[in-house]
């Protein structure tokens, strides 16, 4: 039995003598590789905090204490030193969730995979274990150096300093990349703080407990290389003291007797410390530790041996962006892309090859991207801001007041919109349509293969009065689906064949949003089996819905919307009201994400639970329709029919 | 004519002397106390800023350089120094906005009235400006010490400080006030830059381009009262330096000669650059300068001369609420409350004053507020926060996956909600129900006067299991309107009387959304004049919308949704949802905000241009029925009917 199989919590852990640890990592090491190479996942995050996970558990005293982890997908390590070693599912359906999960473990806490938050979970937890008698406890947040760039880990810091009787420990694990290197003023300094050997870092507290420690002096100069007196305006300041926060480190963050002492020391401490752990990505796994391309942030299923991925490489919908933004950058000058800290999984590392000035990386930092490109947009340019659709709910308001209000023209590309599976509910990108619905101005587009998303792109390019939206799913990009004809803007992609009855009189017009595209010519198939006849569209631009809706509607008896986003506030309940202006109450289906958090599962075994499928789309229709004019019973549920949680 | 009087431009600024200065600042105070007195506006904050935007303008060539206020509510003495002089409709329909309008001047750039946003424009403007070979232009941001405590202005800094060739002037207008004192770790460190005699503040360039500029040395000492070779880890630091931006201050920035030779150098400057100005909100206003309270940020109607309102006292929203929340708080030991920089705003100065261990303002970080709440309530308390509803676009994600994916019992009150009108755009609180909507597992409940705040906040705070929030409007609360009947949950405030028909087969079911109730009785007496039959519910709860509407809904022939929010995913929609899903097509009209952004005018001049009176109601009600069974035309507008833009 190795040490790690042993340990099914954390008493295991701290029974454990320090000579075992070094061995225990390294079972750790072994365990991470070999699975993750099967299954995919977060490896090379994880390989950096082996050592600080197990310092976090020897030190404090979870579940009694708290440990916050943000985003939470370095919490492999955590999760087998909680007793959870079975990683053989890990981010499948009903197998381990590739992050916190409060069903797996009383040890989890924050669920929420966005970057930024812990250090406010941490201010509230200990604020509450202070207001009800527990100041005993100990809160801890663990949030990377990259996240530090993210308004809302600053707008806590700078609460938190405020407030100096909470018993808090922030521990900053620093390895330089959030998910690509991590940019701007404040990675600067923290690289100040870790190359400079002159500096103290304002450690007039931690020498005084030292001190008082066994051998303390001996320990603070070890772990500080401390030297008296070397202070001038040109050395790195303590950004940290300068709020007001205690501030303990750099440390190793792969010594473990150097971590343990230092969490120690801050567990003692009374109110708010920072800990600065400087950790390496990857650790202890040569190809990851080779990794300058940021390739084992997240993997695949790997060979553990080489690194090298085992899917066949596939042509997705990020690749097509790169290609196209790429080749528009290179006819227009005053095109400027935008990241927030994912040049490479948002397909910008092409255009930043191509045009490196014209390239801006701002951090995990949405809110700002927005209101810069705003700024850029004001000054003549026109930026493509590219993201995640879920990292967008960070920045509604400046969506909405910086580039609608002002009506410029600035272009969001949404990856990974709709279900992305098996990262988890707070992955998914099902909320942007909902969003965007509400923006005066702002249009929103969704290609439906290769050939739209680039005819689309350079058409929201185009648009020089009013910010525009494209939004695509993760993963593989299907064969192109050309339109018959295109009717008021609409594209046809499917008519009733004459023996399905008149074009005057078709049962069902199918409004497919984006990617839904094959999922509802699959379904217009299996209905016009049932003798269902039926037209299937691509409005192609969604929001706002187009008028010309109207006219198609009236020459078929039902209306049926699907698309791959919360149905709550989304393009079928627009069609709806589009109809109901119109005057027109005929009957109509929106087939949607319900209102709920799907849990991890894949993105094709989600689709098909919420019947977002051919088979689906056509069963929901045809139990509807001849369910329909009885007022009691319709065909498709009404509430959630998955294992998710409203 | 007064020195002001002849200023129709920053070029008349710049022909006077420096002596007349003095004159043209005391001028402008004159101006602003009489004018805001007449008309109510921002006065405290405007009466601050006098010399510093006289230098601003002397310095800086507008429009060609651009200044980019941040807030916006500071501008009026911009306005009046690039030719705006008629003040006597200030923030009324047609007069001059009480923020800045690229309508109005060409020297007016952001209109967006949300805290933080400037630095973020400002980069964007200034890396524009360098890509088309215009770096000569400047860009500045001027920005509070409180909207510094917001994160995206910390996303900003963070990444200006990376790309140091940008020409980007940051001046830091440091009054130690957001709305109320600033607070937090930066407030202290301001503090301690403003108050420590021996700080000099890492000026080692200032020093030396200083030095070069004749009697540079003198200036530079009179400024910075600096001091050599004292410095110690205890000494504050310079938090805009460890970032690596380049700092010049702290400026007296109500000393003209001096706020414009640190401009000026600035100005030569060719990288980002902080300008750290000290001001005095309420400078030269006696009644304001004795205001502890902050009674002078925003004024009604005021003496001129006492500073006393002269509006009569008049029962509001918020002084229910803070009534409500303060007897609630007596009795529920662990209700904590939050604010966002705002607590006299938003009504929670008295649970302030009787419960100080369990009121926690955050500053201006609306992102911090809701996950810190998360955090308590994960702790077992019930946090209250209370913002006004625009600003809660700036925590939709926070809602979204650290409230409602972890089930946590936090209420949030919005205050504002629905028409503001008078401050423009950015401040109406439309969006909040559409947002929400898409939320799964929070409640909404909509008050519609003094009676249901109180029961429906008793109410929120009893949910143990999910986010509540409960929105109601701006201003004069009116006469409680009791129920008549209470039907599965849902208010009705008005039957047909037996004239108008029989109760299956009534015309209208009115649904009303809280403050909308009174507008909903009148129209339905107007219809009854017109005999058409009508039944009044106030659903309180309004979203997720009860499924007990489906049954009353089929006892009528067609239904009316009123709402205060804009129609795109609002209240409205979700009924017509609902009742899609239950399978009824019936006649369904939403009257809502149309999709656009309202100019400032008066709540009830814009509600009433919307039709959300009882006039309104009752003639979009009576058009659309009478229309109904032609698809063509029907009694409402589908476009915007008002002067605002889409």
């Amino acid at each position: 039995m190795t040490l790690l199989e042993g340990i099914d919590g954390p008493a295991d852990l701290r029974a454990l003598s320090e000579q075992d640890l070094p061995h225990l990592a390294a079972d750790i090491r072994r365990f991470l590789i070999s699975e993750v190479a099967k299954t995919g996942g977060h490896l090379g995050p994880n390989l950096g905090v082996v050592e600080l996970t197990i310092a976090l558990h020897r030190v404090f005293d979870s579940p009694r204490d708290t440990i916050v982890f943000d985003t939470g997908h370095q919490s492999y390590v955590h999760k087998l030193l909680t007793g959870r070693h079975d990683f053989s599912r890990l981010k499948a359906k009903g197998g381990l969730s590739g992050y916190p999960s409060r069903a797996e473990s009383e040890h989890d806490v924050v669920e929420n995979s966005h970057a930024s938050t812990a250090t406010s979970w941490a201010a509230g937890i200990a604020r509450a274990n202070t207001l009800s008698g527990r100041s005993h406890r100990r809160v801890v947040a663990v949030i990377g150096d990259g996240a530090l760039t993210g308004g809302m880990a600053w707008e806590a810091l700078n609460n938190i300093a405020a407030d100096p009787g909470q018993p808090l420990v922030i521990v900053v694990n620093d390895n330089g990349r959030s998910y690509s290197p991590t940019i701007g003023g404040l990675a600067d300094h923290l690289a100040a703080l870790r190359t400079n050997p002159r500096y103290e870092a304002a450690l007039e507290w931690g020498r005084r407990a030292l001190r008082r420690a066994p051998g303390g002096e001996t320990l603070f100069r070890a772990l500080h290389a401390a030297k008296e007196g070397v202070k001038d305006v040109l050395a790195p300041q303590v950004l940290f003291a300068d709020l007001g926060l205690k501030y303990l480190g750099p440390v190793d963050g792969h010594d473990l007797p150097a971590l343990q002492e230092t969490l120690r020391l801050a567990h003692g401490y009374g109110g708010p410390v920072v800990v600065h752990a400087i950790t390496a990505k990857g650790r202890g796994y040569g190809p990851a530790e080779a990794d300058e391309a940021e390739q084992f942030h997240v993997v695949g299923p790997i060979d553990p041996v080489t690194g090298r991925s085992l899917k066949a490489s596939v042509l997705d919908w990020t690749s097509v962006f790169a290609e196209e933004v790429t080749a528009l950058g290179a006819r227009r000058r005053d095109l400027v892309t935008i990241s927030a800290a994912m040049r490479g999984p948002v397909g910008l590392d092409r255009f930043a090859e191509a045009f490196p000035t014209r390239f801006f990386d701002v951090g995990i930092a949405e809110q700002h991207a927005v209101t810069m490109a705003a700024g850029m947009a004001m000054g003549g340019l026109h930026p493509v801001i590219a993201l995640y659709a879920t990292f967008l709910n960070r920045a509604y308001d400046q969506v909405l007041l910086d580039l609608a209000l002002h009506r410029l023209p600035v272009t969001i590309v949404l990856d990974r919109a709709g279900i992305t599976g098996s990262d988890g509910p707070s992955h998914n990108g099902m909320w942007d349509l909902s969003m965007l619905g509400t923006v005066p101005g702002l249009r929103v587009a969704a290609p439906r293969d290769a050939a739209t998303l680039r005819v689309l792109l350079g058409e929201a390019i185009e648009v020089d009065d009013a910010p525009t939206v494209l939004r695509y799913p993760k993963g593989t990009v299907g064969a192109d689906i050309p339109a018959l004809d295109r009717v008021d803007g609409l594209d046809v992609l499917h008519r009733p064949t004459p023996t399905d009855g008149e074009d005057h009189a078709t049962d069902v017009l199918l409004i497919s949003v984006g990617a839904m595209a094959a999922a509802c010519l699959a379904a217009a198939e299996l209905l016009h089996g049932h003798g269902i006849s039926t037209t299937v569209i691509d409005p192609r631009w969604v929001l706002p819905v187009p008028a010309s809706i109207t006219a198609l509607a009236v020459r078929h008896r039902h209306v049926v919307t699907v698309e791959d986003n919360s149905r709550a506030g989304g393009v079928g309940q627009a069609v709806s009201g589009l109809l109901r202006e119109a005057g027109l109450d005929m009957p109509l289906l929106n087939l949607a994400i319900p209102r709920c958090f799907p849990e991890h599962a894949s993105r094709n075994e989600l689709l098909a639970e919420m019947g977002l499928t051919g088979p689906g789309i056509a069963r929901a229709t045809t139990g509807w329709i001849s369910h329909h004019n009885t007022t009691s019973a319709i065909g498709y549920p009404t509430t959630n029919p998955m294992s998710g949680r409203r």
